[in-house]
């Protein structure tokens, strides 16, 4: 070794994208919130309290007793995905197995379809706010993010989708949430939809179609995702984790057939496999017919959550703040008077008040500011009489912050 | 909408990268070895008859009948941690909690390090023959791999990793194997564990230790892993899946503290959390004291298999064939005469003896043919009748190819 030794670095060195990125929001919300004493309206948790546990015990156990592979390495199961197919069909989409992709959750599924999609450098569009774990997903591309407006009343601007299309933009694909839209509540009219969908085929520009809430519905009829108007140019993502539970880490993809060979080799570079365990446990839960009455069971009880922060809101909160009332998902979007800021706002909340959300700054997308004097609110998580508590208790923080 | 429609293409352009990979030969195996009849001696799968599944079941109940949390989202499990640290003392090495970074398994932790380091187009380090996976992992990085050789008998060559860095080679990191070598079954000397880790000290470069097979030695006392001696420059990469079950998906790194925070923001990307219901019922039952007598267990029957298959090896194959008995890891290597070709014979294994094994050629790097007379052979999976019928089913399609 007589070369000489180059010149120090203490530290290892990182990729130059990953020097900048910092944790989301949303995560650093789940430290925060996790405090004792804190009612967090924050994330999209569903309610503990009504997971399905004693029937998800049964099952697991019946797949111990029964199935030596249970705890084996193993292919995507057979039967998983017909009865996916069957859910979907709830949805009003028709699909074939072979066009069910499993993942480890709705936030794989998007990670693996950016990956197979998305060119390092590339065009992406999407809304000016969407869910941060999306933004997350396409940051290592470093992509020319493309966006559009969006509102709380209508959801995404597609005169602006078609306008970009038409000047030329050529992304990868366009990032949508048709129902229950993270983080604004709203759902796409049926309209929309089909026209969203008419632009992906004459553009032959694929929908990433975000579909996490989607079994979250409190009208009598849904509208069906766009995935029912279109096998080829939308690409579905769904998941058991508001419908089930999120600590399965089982969710799935609806794509044409020809991209399940290159998914399933970028997902075994990811993970090697979904756990055969849980696969064939939640199998075993769905075959007893539990789920169909545990969905509406769900939507019974959120449906009354929601209520419960509609009411909260319009006796707690001053004239001047606008929101809507979500036909689907999870979430209030509450838009402040202008000049009031809600990063500000969350800091008093959290400490004088003990009470969390995400501000809407943590949506924007491509440097808007569109959302800093808006909040999301989470009605899932917490039961009646913490929403209650919680909304008064934001009320008195964000006084503070107007006056 | 009078712009004229774009140039027609029917399908969905994909990532450049994706258009030309292809599904691992380990995948293929996995496809082609579950068809009923065959004895597959082909993937690294643990025996499935071993599975603590009792314990695992009782573990599994508490959890849900104690834990109204345990199907929910979560952070990161704190005594999960502390459990691993006690582990990886087993292994001889000194971790503290805060640098054990849970992961959905090795292959999780081995991408998610990759997606940490590693620029697109940037280098790599590894030997001429590597597990798959890790090959799989820098694809999509189209990275200039940098190869050094090496050998059944004595592993990785230092020398040449020597020689790279002095001559200026600076990869994001090197990948090596300390015990039970995938594919090579070999295991390195203590002196080439010191040799590599003070190069990786001197040259600031770190190593991503894949120590997967690690806890499965057949040495009265087993040398530790290269973390032992180094918590800055070596990337530690450990997992459950070969010592419990692999449908658990849970593993871990242990890495230098101030690494764990951009992990986790890649982590959330990738999938949101490690199933926080298998984190407590890992942690469940590691709380039962179990895993050491089992670990004990699973040494003394896979030494059984590995011995049951080097008599069948020795009274069966060729005289000029070659292989060492491994110290550890579930696989065996071997070298056929020159001339010989694994590709050829594994279809004939497959067709006329119902037998199935990984040619060699798989796991070469960088055009590298070096393994094409060569195979690798699993010992693990199959019981020890299954394997002596493999090995002499093996031993006939030899004698179709060499004659």
């Amino acid at each position: 070794m007589t070369n000489p030794v180059p010149t120090a670095r203490k530290e290892i060195s990182l990729a130059t994208w990953t020097r900048t990125v910092k944790r989301s929001a949303l995560q650093e919300m789940l430290i925060a919130a996790s405090r004792p004493g804190i009612i967090s309206l924050a994330l999209g948790l569903p309610a503990s309290e009504l997971f399905p546990v004693s029937e998800y015990e049964r099952a697991a156990g019946q797949v111990l007793a029964t199935d030596p592979d249970a705890l084996q390495y193993g292919p995507p199961s057979k039967l998983l995905r017909t009865q996916i197919v069957s859910i979907m069909a709830q949805r009003g989409v028709t699909c074939r197995e072979e066009q069910v992709f499993l993942t480890a959750g709705a936030q794989q599924g998007m990670n693996l379809l950016a990956r197979l999609l998305l060119e390092s450098g590339g065009q992406v569009l999407t809304e000016e706010m969407a869910y941060t774990g999306f933004q997350q997903v396409i940051e290592p591309f470093e992509p020319r993010v493309l966006t559009v407006p969006t509102d709380l009343e209508t959801g995404i601007d597609v005169d602006a989708v078609e306008t970009l299309l038409r000047d030329g933009a050529r992304p990868a694909f366009i990032y949508a949430i048709p129902d229950g839209h993270n983080p604004l509540g709203v759902s796409m009219s049926a309209e929309k939809r089909r026209r969203l969908v008419e632009l992906a085929r004459r553009y032959q520009t694929p929908i990433m179609e975000d579909d996490a809430y989607g079994f979250i519905s409190y009208r009598k009829s849904a509208t069906p995702p766009m995935r029912a108007l279109d096998e080829q140019w939308v690409l579905y993502v769904g998941s058991f984790s508001k419908i089930l539970a999120p600590a399965l880490r089982v969710g799935w993809l609806i794509v044409p057939q020809e991209l399940t060979y290159k998914l399933s080799i970028l997902k075994e570079a990811t993970d090697i496999d979904t756990s055969t365990f849980t696969q064939r446990t939640v199998s075993a839960y769905l075959e007893t017919g539990h789920q169909s009455g545990h969905i509406q069971m769900l939507r019974r009880e959120y449906r009354a959550r929601r209520d419960a922060m509609l009411s909260a809101l319009a006796q707690h909160f001053p004239s001047e703040a606008r929101w809507e009332e979500p036909t689907g998902g999870v979430f209030i979007w509450v838009e402040l008077p202008v000049g009031a800021n809600t990063d500000e706002l969350l800091k008093i909340a959290i400490e004088t008040e003990q009470v969390a959300f995400i501000p809407g700054n943590a949506f924007c997308i491509g440097g808007s500011h569109k959302g800093i004097n808006s909040m999301r609110l989470n009605f899932s998580h917490c039961d009646i009489e913490r929403i209650e508590s919680g909304i008064a208790r934001l009320a008195r923080a964000l006084k503070v912050v107007l006056h």
